[in-house]
Protein backbone atom coordinates (compact mmCIF):
# COMPACT_ATOMS: atom_id res chain seq x y z
CA UNK A 1 0.00 0.00 0.00
CA UNK A 2 1.18 3.64 -0.80
CA UNK A 3 2.09 5.63 1.72
CA UNK A 4 0.14 8.76 2.66
CA UNK A 5 2.51 12.00 3.93
CA UNK A 6 0.63 14.51 5.66
CA UNK A 7 2.19 17.91 5.12
CA UNK A 8 1.45 21.74 4.62
CA UNK A 9 0.75 22.47 0.82
CA UNK A 10 2.83 24.76 -1.51
CA UNK A 11 6.10 24.26 1.24
CA UNK A 12 9.07 22.28 1.00
CA UNK A 13 9.58 22.99 4.79
CA UNK A 14 10.06 19.84 7.01
CA UNK A 15 7.97 17.64 4.90
CA UNK A 16 10.69 17.76 2.12
CA UNK A 17 13.01 15.49 4.54
CA UNK A 18 10.90 12.69 4.50
CA UNK A 19 10.09 13.34 0.57
CA UNK A 20 13.83 12.96 -0.25
CA UNK A 21 13.73 9.51 1.78
CA UNK A 22 10.79 8.27 0.01
CA UNK A 23 12.46 9.30 -3.67
CA UNK A 24 15.42 7.68 -2.53
CA UNK A 25 13.78 4.14 -1.94
CA UNK A 26 11.54 4.53 -4.78
CA UNK A 27 8.97 4.28 -2.66
CA UNK A 28 5.23 4.66 -3.60
CA UNK A 29 3.83 7.33 -1.89
CA UNK A 30 0.80 10.37 -1.65
CA UNK A 31 1.34 13.46 -0.71
CA UNK A 32 -1.92 14.34 0.62
CA UNK A 33 -2.39 17.41 0.75
CA UNK A 34 -1.46 18.79 -2.43
CA UNK A 35 -4.23 16.53 -4.07
CA UNK A 36 -8.07 17.79 -3.98
CA UNK A 37 -9.08 18.45 -0.79
CA UNK A 38 -5.89 17.15 0.78
CA UNK A 39 -5.35 19.98 3.14
CA UNK A 40 -8.71 19.68 4.81
CA UNK A 41 -7.98 15.60 5.13
CA UNK A 42 -4.98 17.06 6.49
CA UNK A 43 -6.68 19.46 9.43
CA UNK A 44 -9.36 16.72 10.09
CA UNK A 45 -6.96 14.11 10.83
CA UNK A 46 -4.79 16.72 13.34
CA UNK A 47 -8.76 17.58 14.80
CA UNK A 48 -9.44 13.39 15.32
CA UNK A 49 -9.78 12.35 18.78
CA UNK A 50 -9.90 9.08 20.09
CA UNK A 51 -6.46 7.95 18.41
CA UNK A 52 -4.21 6.30 19.95
CA UNK A 53 -1.23 8.18 18.50
CA UNK A 54 -2.19 11.31 17.66
CA UNK A 55 0.21 13.37 15.57
CA UNK A 56 1.15 16.95 17.52
CA UNK A 57 2.09 18.41 13.82
CA UNK A 58 2.57 17.62 10.24
CA UNK A 59 4.85 16.31 8.84
CA UNK A 60 3.33 12.61 9.75
CA UNK A 61 3.07 9.81 7.35
CA UNK A 62 0.48 6.63 7.47
CA UNK A 63 1.93 3.38 6.65
CA UNK A 64 -1.21 1.51 6.95
CA UNK A 65 -2.40 1.97 10.17
CA UNK A 66 0.50 3.08 11.67
CA UNK A 67 0.87 6.50 12.08
CA UNK A 68 3.96 8.25 12.32
CA UNK A 69 4.85 11.81 13.76
CA UNK A 70 8.02 14.52 14.10
CA UNK A 71 10.16 14.00 10.99
CA UNK A 72 13.06 12.42 12.60
CA UNK A 73 10.86 9.15 14.04
CA UNK A 74 9.52 8.87 10.25
CA UNK A 75 13.20 8.64 8.65
CA UNK A 76 13.78 5.91 11.81
CA UNK A 77 11.06 3.81 10.14
CA UNK A 78 11.72 4.79 6.52
CA UNK A 79 15.40 4.08 7.06
CA UNK A 80 14.36 0.66 8.64
CA UNK A 81 12.43 -0.37 5.64
CA UNK A 82 13.94 1.18 2.58
CA UNK A 83 18.11 0.32 3.82
CA UNK A 84 18.37 4.00 4.26
CA UNK A 85 19.98 3.26 7.38
CA UNK A 86 22.55 0.70 9.17
CA UNK A 87 21.89 -2.78 10.23
CA UNK A 88 23.57 -2.29 13.12
CA UNK A 89 22.17 -0.75 16.70
CA UNK A 90 24.60 1.56 17.69
CA UNK A 91 25.04 2.59 14.01
CA UNK A 92 21.87 3.06 13.68
CA UNK A 93 21.67 5.46 16.45
CA UNK A 94 24.73 7.54 15.40
CA UNK A 95 22.85 8.09 12.26
CA UNK A 96 19.63 9.16 14.52
CA UNK A 97 22.04 11.94 16.01
CA UNK A 98 22.98 13.04 13.05
CA UNK A 99 19.18 13.32 12.19
CA UNK A 100 18.68 15.09 15.47
CA UNK A 101 21.23 17.88 15.15
CA UNK A 102 20.18 18.15 11.25
CA UNK A 103 16.83 19.06 13.16
CA UNK A 104 18.10 21.57 15.83
CA UNK A 105 19.96 23.17 12.97
CA UNK A 106 16.92 23.55 10.71
CA UNK A 107 14.56 25.05 14.24
CA UNK A 108 17.21 27.36 14.24
CA UNK A 109 17.34 28.15 10.69
CA UNK A 110 13.76 28.87 10.99
CA UNK A 111 13.88 31.02 13.90
CA UNK A 112 16.59 33.42 12.45
CA UNK A 113 13.99 34.68 10.86
CA UNK A 114 11.18 34.22 13.60
CA UNK A 115 12.66 34.85 16.50
CA UNK A 116 9.82 36.26 18.17
CA UNK A 117 7.64 33.64 17.10
CA UNK A 118 5.68 31.91 14.11
CA UNK A 119 2.53 34.19 15.57
CA UNK A 120 4.04 36.91 13.93
CA UNK A 121 5.12 38.13 10.37
CA UNK A 122 8.51 38.23 9.58
CA UNK A 123 7.91 41.50 8.56
CA UNK A 124 6.49 42.45 12.33
CA UNK A 125 9.60 40.94 13.57
CA UNK A 126 12.47 42.21 10.98
CA UNK A 127 14.56 44.11 13.58
CA UNK A 128 14.98 41.19 15.50
CA UNK A 129 15.31 38.93 12.76
CA UNK A 130 18.58 41.04 11.67
CA UNK A 131 20.14 39.92 15.31
CA UNK A 132 19.66 36.62 15.78
CA UNK A 133 20.20 36.09 11.68
CA UNK A 134 23.27 37.68 12.29
CA UNK A 135 24.86 34.78 14.95
CA UNK A 136 23.38 32.18 13.39
CA UNK A 137 25.38 33.40 10.26
CA UNK A 138 28.43 33.74 11.82
CA UNK A 139 28.62 31.55 14.91
CA UNK A 140 26.09 28.78 14.36
CA UNK A 141 25.93 28.13 10.50
CA UNK A 142 29.96 27.59 11.04
CA UNK A 143 29.95 25.74 14.34
CA UNK A 144 27.17 22.64 12.00
CA UNK A 145 29.31 22.60 9.51
CA UNK A 146 32.07 22.20 10.36
CA UNK A 147 30.76 19.41 12.60
CA UNK A 148 29.72 17.85 9.68
CA UNK A 149 33.18 17.91 7.92
CA UNK A 150 35.22 16.78 11.19
CA UNK A 151 33.04 13.48 10.82
CA UNK A 152 32.91 13.69 6.69
CA UNK A 153 37.15 13.84 7.22
CA UNK A 154 37.07 10.49 9.12
CA UNK A 155 34.81 8.65 7.74
CA UNK A 156 34.94 6.81 4.31
CA UNK A 157 33.40 7.52 0.51
CA UNK A 158 32.00 10.47 1.68
CA UNK A 159 28.91 9.15 3.61
CA UNK A 160 28.49 10.49 7.18
CA UNK A 161 27.29 6.95 8.31
CA UNK A 162 29.71 4.01 6.79
CA UNK A 163 30.18 3.11 3.20
CA UNK A 164 26.16 3.57 2.32
CA UNK A 165 23.97 6.64 2.10
CA UNK A 166 21.88 6.98 4.95
CA UNK A 167 18.55 9.32 5.26
CA UNK A 168 20.96 11.58 7.40
CA UNK A 169 22.90 12.24 3.82
CA UNK A 170 20.32 13.10 2.11
CA UNK A 171 18.63 15.02 5.01
CA UNK A 172 21.88 17.11 5.31
CA UNK A 173 21.84 17.57 1.52
CA UNK A 174 18.37 19.21 2.20
CA UNK A 175 19.59 21.40 4.95
CA UNK A 176 23.17 22.56 2.88
CA UNK A 177 20.59 23.10 -0.06
CA UNK A 178 18.68 25.33 2.26
CA UNK A 179 21.06 27.11 3.84
CA UNK A 180 22.70 28.10 0.26
CA UNK A 181 18.95 29.81 -1.00
CA UNK A 182 18.68 31.29 2.62
CA UNK A 183 22.08 32.85 2.68
CA UNK A 184 24.22 32.91 -0.28
CA UNK A 185 26.91 35.43 0.57
CA UNK A 186 27.47 33.87 4.20
CA UNK A 187 27.03 30.32 3.13
CA UNK A 188 30.09 31.08 0.33
CA UNK A 189 31.90 32.47 3.04
CA UNK A 190 30.87 29.70 5.65
CA UNK A 191 31.48 26.87 3.66
CA UNK A 192 34.85 27.14 1.73
CA UNK A 193 36.45 25.76 4.49
CA UNK A 194 33.98 22.31 4.47
CA UNK A 195 34.62 21.10 1.01
CA UNK A 196 33.46 17.58 1.84
CA UNK A 197 30.22 18.60 2.94
CA UNK A 198 29.86 20.41 -0.30
CA UNK A 199 30.78 17.32 -1.76
CA UNK A 200 28.10 15.21 -0.44
CA UNK A 201 25.62 17.94 -1.54
CA UNK A 202 26.81 17.17 -4.98
CA UNK A 203 26.98 13.26 -4.64
CA UNK A 204 23.56 13.13 -3.41
CA UNK A 205 22.01 15.51 -6.05
CA UNK A 206 23.38 12.95 -8.66
CA UNK A 207 21.60 10.31 -7.38
CA UNK A 208 19.30 8.89 -10.43
CA UNK A 209 16.16 8.96 -8.12
CA UNK A 210 17.06 12.17 -6.49
CA UNK A 211 18.13 14.05 -9.68
CA UNK A 212 14.81 12.43 -11.03
CA UNK A 213 12.96 14.38 -8.24
CA UNK A 214 14.75 17.66 -8.10
CA UNK A 215 13.81 17.83 -12.00
CA UNK A 216 10.27 17.01 -11.64
CA UNK A 217 7.16 18.81 -10.68
CA UNK A 218 7.24 17.07 -7.29
CA UNK A 219 10.28 18.88 -5.93
CA UNK A 220 8.85 22.47 -4.67
CA UNK A 221 10.99 25.52 -5.00
CA UNK A 222 12.57 27.03 -2.06
CA UNK A 223 10.69 30.51 -0.97
CA UNK A 224 9.85 32.78 1.60
CA UNK A 225 7.13 31.02 2.69
CA UNK A 226 9.38 27.85 3.61
CA UNK A 227 11.66 27.48 6.48
CA UNK A 228 14.76 28.29 4.63
CA UNK A 229 13.97 32.31 3.35
CA UNK A 230 16.36 34.23 1.49
CA UNK A 231 15.61 37.63 3.10
CA UNK A 232 19.36 39.52 1.61
CA UNK A 233 18.67 41.69 4.77
CA UNK A 234 19.44 38.85 7.09
CA UNK A 235 22.78 37.14 4.85
CA UNK A 236 25.97 38.91 5.21
CA UNK A 237 26.62 42.11 3.83
CA UNK A 238 29.45 42.78 1.58
CA UNK B 1 30.46 -0.21 33.65
CA UNK B 2 28.76 2.99 35.39
CA UNK B 3 27.75 5.09 32.63
CA UNK B 4 29.47 7.92 32.59
CA UNK B 5 27.33 11.70 31.77
CA UNK B 6 28.60 14.56 30.35
CA UNK B 7 26.24 17.36 30.78
CA UNK B 8 27.25 21.07 32.22
CA UNK B 9 27.58 21.42 36.04
CA UNK B 10 25.14 23.45 37.62
CA UNK B 11 22.55 23.07 35.79
CA UNK B 12 19.42 20.99 35.52
CA UNK B 13 19.48 21.50 31.61
CA UNK B 14 18.74 18.47 28.92
CA UNK B 15 20.80 16.27 31.43
CA UNK B 16 18.11 16.09 33.77
CA UNK B 17 16.03 14.21 30.85
CA UNK B 18 18.76 11.27 31.04
CA UNK B 19 19.30 11.60 34.68
CA UNK B 20 15.94 10.63 35.62
CA UNK B 21 16.32 7.81 33.37
CA UNK B 22 19.20 6.86 34.80
CA UNK B 23 17.82 7.27 38.57
CA UNK B 24 14.82 5.28 37.66
CA UNK B 25 16.30 2.75 35.95
CA UNK B 26 18.67 2.38 39.04
CA UNK B 27 21.69 2.01 37.06
CA UNK B 28 25.26 3.45 38.40
CA UNK B 29 26.56 6.46 36.29
CA UNK B 30 29.08 9.53 37.12
CA UNK B 31 27.66 12.76 36.54
CA UNK B 32 31.33 13.62 34.89
CA UNK B 33 31.43 17.32 35.13
CA UNK B 34 30.19 17.72 38.34
CA UNK B 35 33.56 15.40 39.66
CA UNK B 36 36.73 17.31 40.24
CA UNK B 37 38.29 18.16 37.14
CA UNK B 38 35.01 17.27 35.18
CA UNK B 39 34.15 20.25 33.22
CA UNK B 40 37.62 20.43 31.73
CA UNK B 41 37.50 16.68 30.60
CA UNK B 42 33.88 17.22 29.31
CA UNK B 43 35.26 20.36 27.50
CA UNK B 44 38.45 17.91 26.04
CA UNK B 45 36.26 15.52 25.12
CA UNK B 46 33.80 18.28 22.56
CA UNK B 47 37.67 19.14 21.37
CA UNK B 48 38.73 15.45 20.32
CA UNK B 49 39.30 15.04 16.62
CA UNK B 50 39.43 11.72 15.08
CA UNK B 51 36.78 10.23 16.70
CA UNK B 52 33.79 8.53 14.68
CA UNK B 53 31.25 9.50 16.46
CA UNK B 54 31.74 12.84 18.12
CA UNK B 55 29.46 14.45 20.17
CA UNK B 56 27.96 18.24 19.11
CA UNK B 57 26.97 19.70 22.27
CA UNK B 58 26.07 18.03 25.90
CA UNK B 59 24.40 16.18 27.15
CA UNK B 60 26.07 12.85 25.81
CA UNK B 61 26.77 9.53 27.38
CA UNK B 62 29.35 6.91 27.69
CA UNK B 63 28.37 3.29 27.81
CA UNK B 64 31.99 1.70 27.64
CA UNK B 65 33.10 2.63 23.95
CA UNK B 66 29.56 3.36 22.73
CA UNK B 67 29.22 7.86 23.18
CA UNK B 68 25.87 8.62 21.97
CA UNK B 69 25.25 12.27 22.06
CA UNK B 70 21.28 14.03 21.64
CA UNK B 71 18.53 13.61 24.28
CA UNK B 72 16.37 11.86 22.78
CA UNK B 73 19.01 9.26 20.79
CA UNK B 74 20.66 8.77 24.67
CA UNK B 75 17.26 8.04 26.10
CA UNK B 76 16.34 5.28 23.18
CA UNK B 77 19.34 3.57 24.44
CA UNK B 78 18.62 4.09 28.29
CA UNK B 79 15.14 2.70 27.32
CA UNK B 80 15.56 -0.75 25.51
CA UNK B 81 18.76 -1.52 28.25
CA UNK B 82 16.28 -0.83 31.21
CA UNK B 83 13.09 -1.48 30.26
CA UNK B 84 12.05 2.28 30.13
CA UNK B 85 10.32 1.84 26.52
CA UNK B 86 7.95 -0.87 25.30
CA UNK B 87 9.39 -3.66 23.17
CA UNK B 88 7.32 -3.84 20.40
CA UNK B 89 8.89 -1.67 17.50
CA UNK B 90 6.00 0.68 16.85
CA UNK B 91 5.09 1.30 20.63
CA UNK B 92 8.54 2.21 20.87
CA UNK B 93 9.06 4.47 17.67
CA UNK B 94 5.59 6.20 19.09
CA UNK B 95 7.60 6.44 22.78
CA UNK B 96 10.17 8.57 20.87
CA UNK B 97 7.39 10.68 18.64
CA UNK B 98 6.64 11.68 22.40
CA UNK B 99 9.91 12.48 23.20
CA UNK B 100 10.92 14.42 20.35
CA UNK B 101 7.65 16.50 20.72
CA UNK B 102 8.67 16.97 24.78
CA UNK B 103 12.33 18.22 23.11
CA UNK B 104 10.71 20.92 21.09
CA UNK B 105 8.78 22.16 24.24
CA UNK B 106 11.66 22.53 26.29
CA UNK B 107 13.51 24.31 22.89
CA UNK B 108 10.87 26.64 23.40
CA UNK B 109 10.94 27.45 26.87
CA UNK B 110 14.48 28.00 26.30
CA UNK B 111 13.74 30.62 23.49
CA UNK B 112 11.04 31.96 25.75
CA UNK B 113 14.20 34.34 27.34
CA UNK B 114 16.13 34.22 24.84
CA UNK B 115 14.68 35.38 21.20
CA UNK B 116 17.83 36.50 20.44
CA UNK B 117 19.81 33.72 20.63
CA UNK B 118 21.91 32.45 23.37
CA UNK B 119 25.52 34.26 22.58
CA UNK B 120 23.30 37.72 24.56
CA UNK B 121 22.82 37.69 28.26
CA UNK B 122 19.00 37.75 28.97
CA UNK B 123 19.01 41.23 30.56
CA UNK B 124 20.21 41.81 26.93
CA UNK B 125 17.07 40.98 24.90
CA UNK B 126 14.38 41.17 27.89
CA UNK B 127 12.04 43.16 25.69
CA UNK B 128 11.97 40.80 23.00
CA UNK B 129 11.82 37.59 25.86
CA UNK B 130 8.78 39.38 26.67
CA UNK B 131 7.16 39.22 23.32
CA UNK B 132 7.88 35.82 22.84
CA UNK B 133 7.04 34.80 26.35
CA UNK B 134 3.77 35.85 25.97
CA UNK B 135 3.29 33.75 23.11
CA UNK B 136 4.48 30.68 24.40
CA UNK B 137 2.38 31.05 27.29
CA UNK B 138 -0.74 31.86 25.97
CA UNK B 139 -0.15 29.86 22.72
CA UNK B 140 2.07 27.20 22.84
CA UNK B 141 1.92 25.65 26.37
CA UNK B 142 -1.72 25.52 26.14
CA UNK B 143 -1.29 23.38 22.66
CA UNK B 144 1.24 21.20 24.13
CA UNK B 145 -0.14 20.11 27.47
CA UNK B 146 -3.66 19.76 25.63
CA UNK B 147 -1.98 17.61 23.65
CA UNK B 148 -0.60 15.50 25.90
CA UNK B 149 -3.99 15.72 27.88
CA UNK B 150 -5.41 13.58 24.91
CA UNK B 151 -3.16 11.02 25.08
CA UNK B 152 -3.83 10.43 28.84
CA UNK B 153 -7.40 10.43 28.32
CA UNK B 154 -6.92 7.35 25.43
CA UNK B 155 -4.84 5.36 27.23
CA UNK B 156 -5.01 3.52 30.89
CA UNK B 157 -2.92 3.58 33.82
CA UNK B 158 -2.19 7.40 33.54
CA UNK B 159 1.25 6.61 31.23
CA UNK B 160 1.44 8.25 28.05
CA UNK B 161 2.32 4.57 26.43
CA UNK B 162 0.55 1.22 27.48
CA UNK B 163 0.64 -0.39 30.65
CA UNK B 164 4.33 0.91 31.93
CA UNK B 165 6.07 3.74 32.84
CA UNK B 166 8.69 4.97 30.22
CA UNK B 167 11.46 7.97 29.49
CA UNK B 168 8.43 9.74 27.87
CA UNK B 169 7.00 10.15 31.21
CA UNK B 170 9.53 11.13 33.39
CA UNK B 171 10.37 14.02 30.48
CA UNK B 172 6.93 14.95 31.14
CA UNK B 173 7.21 15.16 34.49
CA UNK B 174 10.95 17.19 33.97
CA UNK B 175 9.21 19.80 31.74
CA UNK B 176 6.16 20.08 33.37
CA UNK B 177 7.82 20.75 36.49
CA UNK B 178 9.94 23.26 34.59
CA UNK B 179 6.99 25.33 33.56
CA UNK B 180 5.51 25.43 36.65
CA UNK B 181 8.60 26.74 38.24
CA UNK B 182 9.15 28.84 35.34
CA UNK B 183 5.76 30.74 34.67
CA UNK B 184 3.51 29.67 37.63
CA UNK B 185 0.94 31.79 37.24
CA UNK B 186 0.81 30.88 33.47
CA UNK B 187 0.89 26.97 34.44
CA UNK B 188 -1.91 27.72 37.19
CA UNK B 189 -4.48 29.11 34.76
CA UNK B 190 -3.26 26.63 31.65
CA UNK B 191 -2.83 22.98 33.67
CA UNK B 192 -6.70 23.78 34.86
CA UNK B 193 -8.22 21.91 32.36
CA UNK B 194 -5.30 19.13 32.09
CA UNK B 195 -5.84 17.47 35.34
CA UNK B 196 -3.88 13.96 33.78
CA UNK B 197 -1.20 15.81 33.12
CA UNK B 198 -0.60 16.67 36.68
CA UNK B 199 -1.50 13.46 37.82
CA UNK B 200 1.41 12.16 35.99
CA UNK B 201 3.67 14.86 37.21
CA UNK B 202 2.32 13.24 40.99
CA UNK B 203 2.88 9.42 39.55
CA UNK B 204 6.34 10.21 38.56
CA UNK B 205 7.37 11.92 41.57
CA UNK B 206 6.50 9.54 43.86
CA UNK B 207 7.94 6.76 42.89
CA UNK B 208 10.61 5.47 45.22
CA UNK B 209 14.25 6.04 43.41
CA UNK B 210 12.61 9.14 41.67
CA UNK B 211 11.47 10.63 45.28
CA UNK B 212 15.06 9.75 46.96
CA UNK B 213 16.93 11.34 44.13
CA UNK B 214 14.26 14.65 44.12
CA UNK B 215 15.30 14.63 47.95
CA UNK B 216 18.89 14.18 46.81
CA UNK B 217 21.88 16.87 46.50
CA UNK B 218 22.14 14.86 43.30
CA UNK B 219 18.77 17.06 42.67
CA UNK B 220 20.19 20.19 41.36
CA UNK B 221 17.49 22.65 41.79
CA UNK B 222 15.80 24.99 39.25
CA UNK B 223 17.24 28.40 38.87
CA UNK B 224 17.49 31.04 36.14
CA UNK B 225 21.05 29.77 34.63
CA UNK B 226 18.90 26.92 33.48
CA UNK B 227 16.56 25.74 30.01
CA UNK B 228 13.68 26.80 32.31
CA UNK B 229 13.94 29.93 33.89
CA UNK B 230 11.57 32.28 36.33
CA UNK B 231 11.36 35.74 35.29
CA UNK B 232 8.46 37.24 36.59
CA UNK B 233 7.79 39.63 34.41
CA UNK B 234 8.12 37.13 31.53
CA UNK B 235 4.84 35.25 33.05
CA UNK B 236 1.02 36.01 33.01
CA UNK B 237 0.65 39.45 35.06
CA UNK B 238 -2.33 39.63 37.00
Amino acid sequence: MAYRLYYWPGIQGRGEFVRLALEEAGAEYVDVAREADGEAELEAFLEQTGIRHPPFAPPFLADGDLVIGQTAAILWHLGERHGLAPRDESEKLWVHQLQLTIADLVSEAHDAHHPLGAHLYYEEQQAEARKRAKAFRSQRIPRFLNWFERILSVGRNGWLAGDNLTYADLSLFQAFEGLRYAFPKAMRAASAGTPRVDALARKVAARSRIRAYLESERRLPFSTEGIFRHYPELDLQS
